[in-house]
């Protein structure tokens, strides 16, 4: 009986994620579900996201959490349109989440929309929110076996960003063991190493970025 | 009604968790129920726990994981005994789920059972298992905003575990605000600041639990 509710949920949600996806692709705006751990390093990925992008790209923001806006603060400081949802209990964003916010963006002046998901390796991936890509983050600190643990979250993204790697002399993570047991969950899967902290390899996922949302718009306007 | 479908599943949980705890009375087992992020070092702590604590007590153990074996063959190696629950695509471990385990165990001849939950610092918080306590990790590449990003988890628990402070001179984690955020949601926290990996702290967190097994457990045959 659990399993009938859960399905339940997962049929509502994606009905909503299709009605999301027409709205987005009407308006033309480019949408990514980023997704990790908690303390993965989403909200700074966003950071630089923003300040990489934002003058070629109108950018919009939702953060996901619990509670709390320490997320959202530290977007809207950038000058970009940000909402926060606090999903209460919940342990993602869904889809109606994601519709609600929409009404506090002038989504006609809107290229790129960052949502950023509560920090969760499990039931974010199972959520569509009407998205154009899933990306995760995997943190060097959480350990290389996490594909085999989570796959779902593997299988679903289109890119796992492999974060702080200024780490790497200090914990055992192997690098090439994390990027072969996800590419056997996911054979598509693009793969990036990077430091948020120091910089280091973002150069990638932003052009991999500028060329997801390059591919998907039509001149606007 | 979703929110409904929530508290049906909640109501169900908490019914087979007081059944399970009845048993764990009945047998004089003290349980801790451990929970944390992925990649947080739970099945490094129960390794380490295990070590410090088999010569005194009979210990078994449950892991959950969404799927996969890996955390289990490792204590199994230890020469403990040891069930593995697949959870599938459920990001916790309920009460039901416990039960069914326990048929594997000799629970006559067990005085410490230690469940080690799926890596998710959300849902695992909501669901009681039946357990005297709950233990969580907090895991220093995680940083200091978990505990008012996720206050569930912090309330619940009854001690919290700092862990990976080898890696505080690599990371920006400030261990006085991560203590004091904690403590605003539950004052009663008991926190420890430990290094699985070298072992620094973790005698406090060996006394600490064999102080609670001694005050719960009456002689046993």
């Amino acid at each position: 009986m659990k399993i009938n509710v859960v399905k339940n949920v997962l049929d509502a949600n994606n009905r909503i994620a299709r009605d999301n996806r027409e709205l987005f692709d009407a308006k033309k705006i480019y949408v990514i579900n980023l997704m990790s751990s908690p303390g993965a390093g989403k909200t700074t990925l966003v950071e630089k996201t923003i300040l990489a992008l934002k003058d070629t790209y109108r950018i919009a923001v939702i953060e996901g959490d619990i509670q709390d806006t320490c997320d959202a603060e530290r977007v809207a400081k950038l000058g970009i349109p940000v909402v926060q949802i606090n999903t209460g209990g919940a342990c993602h964003i869904d889809s109606t989440m994601v519709r609600e916010s929409l009404a506090s963006f002038n989504l006609d002046e809107t290229d790129f929309l960052i949502i950023e998901n509560v920090g969760n390796l499990v039931c974010p991936a199972e959520f569509n929110v009407g998205e154009n890509a899933k990306a995760m983050l995997l943190s060097v600190p959480e350990g290389a076996d996490k594909p085999s643990k989570y796959p779902l979250i593997f299988h679903e993204s289109s890119v796992m960003i492999i974060n702080k790697t200024d780490l790497l002399p200090y914990v055992d993570f192997d690098v090439a063991r994390a990027k072969k047991s996800a590419r056997v969950i996911n054979p598509d899967l693009t793969i990036y190493e990077v430091s948020c902290k120091t910089g280091d390899g973002l150069t990638s996922w932003f052009e991999w970025l500028a060329g997801q949302i390059e591919s998907f718009r039509q001149p606007k306007k």
